[in-house]
């Protein structure tokens, strides 16, 4: 599962050359019986299994400074450019990854992990979404992006979606022989043009698929 | 990148199964040059490189049978439970991941790809977020999830977050010294008042959390 994605490109780089650091660790290898086992029927009944919270702590407390605490969890607070923001500028992050019905509630109560979602979907575990959390911390990071990324002129970073890019060839003439040209305009040199033009259409797509990132009026 | 985090638990088992397979393809080996260049400078100007069209088609119909064309970006439809049912049912998908600033919007257009996001934050790249959408339809295949796992009962399935879970060592003494208890009621075997417990917990946690999930009065 770890660094899965993330030991790949952008953040594999990053990774060998000591921008980041992961410890990732079995819950299962803290269990107390011959089995592993790390969950147990729910109280008060219904399928699945829910991971105790003694076997938990014990993971837990192996680490010297877990730092803040995440649980992942489609019930959580829900990811946003502004939430990675903050959350990449903590220096230790732990990320608790259930598995099947979740983990008992009392352990997140106890440790005041903060539950985190990163959208409104069930996945198979924890795992996937929080290499999502690294993912988006990481290339914040300093040193990660360098000059082939650009974290300034992105969607969110003035709060709408970005507008759309064009590059060669111009024209495109695509393998059923049709013709798809560039906006004039890109190719103008007006600057002020073409920023009036791209903060247009950032707006039409904005008020289009996501109006509820529209400043209020 | 690939199979990534699916290769693993669940979805690992599933793809050995047979359950479910993917083709992953290096747009970089549809490149034309001896540099394998995908990408040039957006016209217009900016930071950032666009991919280009003409190399992305050439890499799509490599595919005999690409089926529904998705392009994985922050401006895209959100990805939600219900979409991820909807997704689960196409025979074939085809993910296209961009790096950097994106791609040529003309590709998009020509092709008709469906803009899909995971969620209101920046990635490295589009292959996380294509890894998530993997994830969340790979689970709800026939054969995948088995007993181990359970659909029903989860986040979403009645529009309502998760009730609280609780399970063995009952009373849980933390390393602290602290007692947590488990509800009595779910200790009472009265089926009727645990599903009004749980029912009421779901709700206060979605009315605390996520208003926006609550039915309209």
């Amino acid at each position: 599962m770890f660094p899965g994605s993330l030991g790949q490109s952008l953040s594999g780089r990053a990774l060998e050359n000591g921008l980041w650091s992961y410890n990732a660790l079995q819950i299962r290898d803290y269990a107390a019986d011959r089995h592993k086992t790390v969950d147990d029927t729910p109280f008060g009944g219904g399928a699945g299994m829910v991971m105790r919270p003694d076997i938990i702590e014990k993971a837990l407390n192996s680490f010297n400074n877990p730092g803040k605490l995440f649980y992942m969890s489609p019930r959580g607070n829900a990811l946003t450019q502004k939430k990675v923001q903050e959350i990449s500028t903590f220096e230790n992050l732990t990320f608790l990854c259930g598995r099947y019905e979740g983990v008992d509630q009392r352990i997140l109560d106890a440790y005041e992990f903060e539950e985190l979602s990163i959208g409104d979907y069930v996945l198979s575990g924890g795992e996937p979404a929080a290499l999502i959390v690294m993912d988006a911390c990481i290339r914040l990071l300093p040193g990660v992006m360098g000059n082939e990324d650009t974290a300034g002129e992105e969607s969110f970073s003035n709060g709408l979606l970005e507008y759309p890019h064009f590059t060669k060839p111009d024209p495109w003439i695509d393998t059923k022989g049709k013709t798809h040209t560039v906006p004039e305009i890109l190719k103008s040199g007006h600057h002020a043009n073409i920023r009036a033009w791209r903060e247009r259409k950032s707006l039409e797509l904005t008020r289009e698929r996501r109006p509820d990132l529209l400043p209020e009026k």
